[in-house]
């Protein structure tokens, strides 16, 4: 069964595509901009989660579930005044999301999730 | 290949089936009842992670993966003494159990499930 | 459809393989000799997690995500020293790291992968 690599870096790739099980899995990540808030970064993540989806063939109404980290429980709002404009209505990930302090010192917010393919 | 989703919400679902993928994969859950300890929060989750096993068609024999997030690690006993009883004995999943802070200020436990469809 | 599991235990199997999503799921690893620092913890993880996905029928150029948890996010370099030379080069897998306490008072670094069948 064959494993597309999308941007696929001596660490991670930002997407693996792993056709064998109709799905594809996303990096965590950050924004590009660390200066924004934490509503714009998580407006950055998902613009990006768009495009790696994209490059994969499939989209957001496919998500099939998401992992959120924040540095502070407490913008859990604010990341979600950023995630619920964003989500395609009736097609909500499962999600969970908890704090914790993240690799680049000004991310607010990291993201990972798995979406299924066409 | 279908996806379907149950208690779909705004910002997430409790569930998603991906049957292309042969796999159902739970929301991170916290108790209803947050009055409860560390034992009792989790007994409810595992409860309500039965009752959406069901719905998808599967059940804990089936389990795959758990990732389970403590507010305090040193609770990681407790949250066994709910786990251990319920788990079925030759089915356990692949589990990670990290301390973590949650949305749910009186949360103590959360848990995020992936299981197999039969 | 047939899940078989490996070294499972009383509270969770080391790796569940999921011949119909056509892939295996590990459980969050830390080192045997937790002694070691970082990067010798992240060593023994990962010729452990080596010896699991053979076993498994698979092998790490298979990855397909992988969840790092560190005591101390400081540390996110130390462990990349164990980590980039053990990826097989084209075969990175998406990979999210954050900071979290773990159950074992010494350990400093957890793994949980999940990898794609031949």
């Amino acid at each position: 069964m064959s494993i597309e690599r999308i941007e696929s870096g001596p660490l991670m790739s930002q997407a693996v595509i792993h056709r064998g099980g109709g799905s594809v899995h996303l990096a965590g990540l950050i924004a590009a901009d660390l200066n924004a808030d934490t509503k714009g970064q998580t407006e950055q993540i998902l613009a990006r989660i768009d495009a790696l989806l994209a490059a994969a063939g499939t989209d957001k109404t496919r998500l099939l579930r998401a992992n959120i980290w924040l540095v502070d429980i407490g913008e859990w709002a604010m990341m979600n005044e950023a995630w619920s404009p964003w989500v395609a209505p009736g097609c909500t990930p499962a999600r969970a999301t908890v704090e914790a302090r993240l690799a680049a010192p000004k991310a607010r917010v990291e993201i990972m999730v798995d979406a299924a393919l066409p």
